[in-house]
């Protein structure tokens, strides 16, 4: 016995190459743990693993809630208290810059920034007016709720918002989410002003969860979306909201309230036959091809920003006066006909919390805001990163959720940041939040005066201008990008793809957040371990297979677990495969050296797992019992502190005798060390 | 800007005691790469970078499935192609110890086993008579099935399976969960031939999905009940088995065919006020107590295992005699009446796949199947695991398949391993699966001969018989054990055994299926970070709130990623959470040595990471990006070999500058060996 041991020993020691210090040194110790004499580093070893085994009792689980808690809350308080000692008014401004971040940027704001404002704000506000009715048409709304959804929004916003460069109103995404599962409720073409108080109250619900997500620093929630799940859905999105604006496009009257693709497709076929409008056609595509067109110009010639963004405006005044010139309006070219001018009315009373739908409102009502509190902060931290400052994401909720509540009760929509607006206000070169307020003025002059203009203004050229705005939602680039890097992403974008496709909104946004969390199931209980070699020249131990130049050592199979938990679902498979494995190593240490045992030691390497529970305890038990019937030692490396605590309290150290190790070299050395 | 960095370089090599060979090693390393001249060390520490960066592709998940094929079912062809070179009688007698392991074991079989197994297999024949024909009452079939159950599947299983011990027959929550769930399908007191077809449709299903997840090596779906909900989804079953013995034990005619506990007590309260019968009861009851004191004698003293299991069949004789005497039966107690004798009679025919109820019959076959295998393998594995052989899961769920198969065939229901019955087997000394040979003749014959005898036994002490077997299947201890070990765990057990208690047998189920998973999601996502500092006297660095005596290294901070994804829905709230601790640090800096940078570095230890998705990379950008701003330098350490190769081509390493590092140590000397 003794002898075969020493023999393995010598054949470690022959692996280990004498390029360095560490290995080197390594070599000393084991050489000295040898020797019969309990040598200082052995003493160490001792202590260390002592380290490991006295370690402090991990928090409770409600113990971290409670630090999680504090570190949200507190850290505030804390700050706020630390401001006790200051002069009031000095307090009562760091409150107000705390709530209205504007109290913080307009005290240093100076004439040349506004300038700037000024004038990305008019562009924004030439781009705006067109999108926002062809928006309000998309929610089933009448136009001028487009209008008063990019007054009131924007001005909260720009009070209380930390990104300077995004430009709230309505959006694409978000309207037909709106209408597209309002509708089910109520159908606006018989009950419109039922079907007003449904979008106003399901605005009202949207802004109370948007602001209390951020108020209790629920942020996280809207990361449950993930980032291919969002392209994805956008891409959908988009495709559907460019099919809807074929029955403007055509000029059907006819059209079918579902949104997938295949009921679309069907009633265009249909109005085909019969009636849809050639003049309408005709007007909407060159317009369309206009505003294309200098779409391509813009980005060729960067100094020429504004000719895209001021397009739509243009063939909105150009298309409006051809119709009313050729009177085109009483040859069947639809147009937009009375808009009610006038500010904002109030809208408190519209909001009905006594219907029967309540349930479905409120539903709804969620879905919207996360939805739109993704697209925003989304936007909003790319732009700043571009900028190079940080957005306060539970601050952005909050203010998201004022103007949303606020907007609720003056006759506005569910309004988010805007990807392609936000795109035309940073390229406009916009200095701060000042950009909304003249875009908001703007508006609301045009609202005041300009209304009775849009008359004559062709329900084509809307349905025109919103599909110029839909590439932009469609973002090949990063979903081959996607694909390139991770392949179970991209399922959860193709499945959000075609879930909006051929299902729902709803459905492409379940279809989405299921592939994304069975992916996250899959990835952490996958049973995977990786066998361990020693770099050569460190005391450090690598994956075999990812470093082939590591090197076993013999008489020992070092195993990593390659999963965060070791539970129900995979412990009994993992011990399963370690076993094999080592009646694999045996049966080839047979063949290879008749009858000699080639493997005395098992080391378990668990610095990976993050918990384990009781049926990956169980498992541990019973490798062990195995492993000992096959004259198998097993000692165990690195637990972290939740799972030392439990195999300490499920008496497993005591089984294994406490065999628990900080390193693997030191396990290593404690192994042949008491051996030799 | 240098003096500054060498300071801080003075002040590390100030922390770094003396105590250790390792330590002083990198003091001196350090020290080396300090001077102009490039260090050997140094060029080491390129040379195990490049390891990292140019370490092989890792496998795609297409090839990782592939693998997993090959080494689950190619292993045994391989040992298949290495028996081409023997003889054929030898292959033959392999194929057929594959496939039937009693051909492994009977030609060893000597006649001391016998004796040890007759003995077992008849203690086992008169425990398992009374209990076969309670649960047949409790499935609410014949009393006969129960029998009939007791004799095909043992003797396949004897055939076919691993273990040793198991006692194969009906079981009492198969038995609940048969009846719960078909009921609502078919009434059996009004279509009893109907309802038997079901059942025998569903044993069919059952043993078809249990001998394909063994052909299939889908065992791990078993797993997916995990230990603790098992615990609880016993205890609840048994409570609600329990209730439903009132019937019988109370004599009560009109019963609820809900299983709830609130149905159940308020049907047993209706007829306290109506027509209960107090013979019964009292009946019932004594023998209820003669059985419970018997299995205490039993196990005070060990010799005495078999009072404990006849007690039963004891019970049964003299109940029997009492009312045949007493003529007790035409006084309100109810007897067993009628049972039809002799063999298994065939029931291909009565398998019904043209029912409409087909698709609930699959669905009801699949959870049978599950739970039947769940129990089956557990007691298999802890008897094995006490005798010291390895049970393989994969055969023993085709042996539990084809033996229910068959059994569907030959007119039995559902069976498995009996928790209370292998128990007693093992007990009574058994040797092989013989002792189940033994039983099924011991019943066969019973059938023949004895059925005749049971017409006057009281259905009271079948209820008091199952009602004795129920203890056993509450374990308390174990729920205790989990409520210390994994509060977590508990939860799945609580939410099992409350959902079978006020729900029903599948709403138990489901809510422990869910309570696991979602702890699976909860600890996988849940952003967590360690701050990192140097253990005394080594190169290991580790948790300072673990290791308390651990030390911090100035002017850095180490990182590690606490959960095995950096994925959409923790990634953002990391990225968060390490800038909040870098302006916490930079704040206390400032406080203590006027603006003076107090971070140099962050060190990110991602040796936890097993998988990152796109949203953890962006988030990784965004970090880096933010970092920079503050003037801070991002280095990353012992990437995984999937991590590693997503960041390389998202072209994160070359945005970081390629500071890559193998371990925290080596990243620590390059950062400052490069900066001095």
């Amino acid at each position: 016995m003794k002898e075969r041991d020493s023999e393995s020993f010598e054949s470690l020691s022959q692996v280990l190459p004498n390029t360095s210090n560490s290995a080197r040194m390594i070599q000393m110790s084991m050489a000295n743990s040898g020797s019969a004499a309990p040598a200082p580093a052995g003493q160490d070893q001792l202590d260390r693993s002592k380290w490991l085994l006295d370690c402090p009792e991990p928090p409770s689980p409600w113990h971290e809630l409670k630090t999680q808690f504090k570190e949200s809350f507190l850290t505030k308080a804390k700050k706020f208290k630390s401001l006790r000692k200051q002069p009031l008014p000095k307090r009562i401004l760091f409150f107000l810059q705390a709530v209205f971040p504007i109290f913080g940027w307009c005290r240093n704001y100076k004439l040349t920034m506004f300038k700037n404002d000024l004038m990305a704000g008019l562009t924004l506000a030439s781009l705006c007016i067109p999108q926002s009715i062809g928006y309000a048409t998309l929610a089933k709304l009448d136009p001028q709720y487009g209008l008063y959804t990019s007054v009131v929004p924007p001005l909260i916003y720009a009070v209380m918002g930390t990104s300077r460069e995004i430009a709230i109103g309505p959006v694409a995404v978000v309207s037909l989410l709106v209408s597209s599962m309002l509708t089910k409720l109520i159908d606006p073409e018989t009950d419109s002003l039922g079907y007003k108080k449904l979008v106003l109250t399901t605005t009202f619900f949207a802004g109370i969860f948007q602001a209390s997500f951020g108020i209790f620093r629920l942020g996280f929630l809207v990361d449950f979306l993930s980032h291919a799940a969002i392209v994805g859905f956008m891409g959908g999105a988009a495709i559907v909201i460019g099919l809807q604006q074929l029955k403007g496009l055509l000029g059907i009257t006819n059209f079918t309230t579902n949104t997938d693709i295949v009921s679309v497709l069907r009633a265009v076929w249909r109005s085909c036959h019969q009636q849809w409008s050639p003049h309408t056609f005709i007007l909407g595509c060159s317009f369309l091809s206009f505003i294309l067109i200098t779409r391509f110009i813009g980005k060729k010639n960067k100094k020429l920003f504004w000719l895209p963004a001021i397009a739509p405006l243009i063939s909105v005044v150009v298309s409006t006066l051809m119709v009313f010139l050729t009177k085109a309006d009483e040859h069947g070219v639809k147009t937009v006909k009375h808009i009610k001018g006038g500010l904002n009315p109030i809208s408190i009373n519209d909001l009905d919390f006594n219907t029967p739908h309540l349930g479905h409102i409120a539903k709804i009502g969620l879905i919207v805001a996360i939805v739109a509190l993704t697209e925003a902060i989304a936007v909003g931290r790319s732009f700043a990163g571009i900028k190079g400052y940080r957005l306060d994401g539970n601050k952005e909720m909050v203010a998201i959720g004022f103007m949303n509540v606020i907007g609720s009760f003056t006759s506005c929509y569910a309004a988010t940041g805007s990807f392609s607006r936000t795109a035309v206000n940073f390229a406009a070169g916009c200095e701060t939040a000042m950009s909304n307020i003249v875009m908001a003025v703007t508006v609301f002059v045009a609202l005041e005066c300009l209304t009775r203009l849009l008359y004559y203004t062709p329900i084509a050229i809307l349905a025109s201008i919103i599909l110029s705005a839909l590439p932009g939602l469609i973002d090949i680039d990063e979903a081959i990008h996607i694909w390139k890097i991770d392949k179970l992403d991209f399922l959860a974008l193709i499945g959000a793809f075609f879930g909006v496709l051929f299902g729902s909104v709803e459905i492409g946004l379940l279809v989405a957040v299921v592939i994304s969390f069975a992916k996250i199931i899959l990835i952490s209980i996958r049973p995977g371990i990786e066998t361990l070699g020693r770099m050569p020249g460190t005391d450090t131990f690598a994956d075999t297979d990812q470093y082939p130049m590591s090197v076993k050592t013999p008489g020992v199979l070092i195993f990593r677990v390659k999963s965060a938990l070791l539970c129900f679902a995979n412990a009994s498979s993992l011990e399963e495969r370690i076993m094999g494995w080592i009646n694999e190593e045996e049966d080839d240490g047979n063949t290879k050296s008749n009858a000699k045992k080639s493997i005395l030691f098992v080391v378990l390497d668990m610095s990976n797992l993050i918990n384990v529970d009781t049926s990956g305890i169980a498992a541990l038990v019973e490798l062990h019992n195995n492993l000992i019937q096959n004259g198998v030692e097993l000692v165990i490396v690195n637990p972290k502190w939740t799972v030392i605590h439990k195999l300490n309290q499920a008496k497993f150290i005591d089984k294994i005798g406490g065999k628990v190790y900080l390193t693997i070299g030191e396990a290593l050395d404690a192994c042949f060390g008491l051996k030799v």
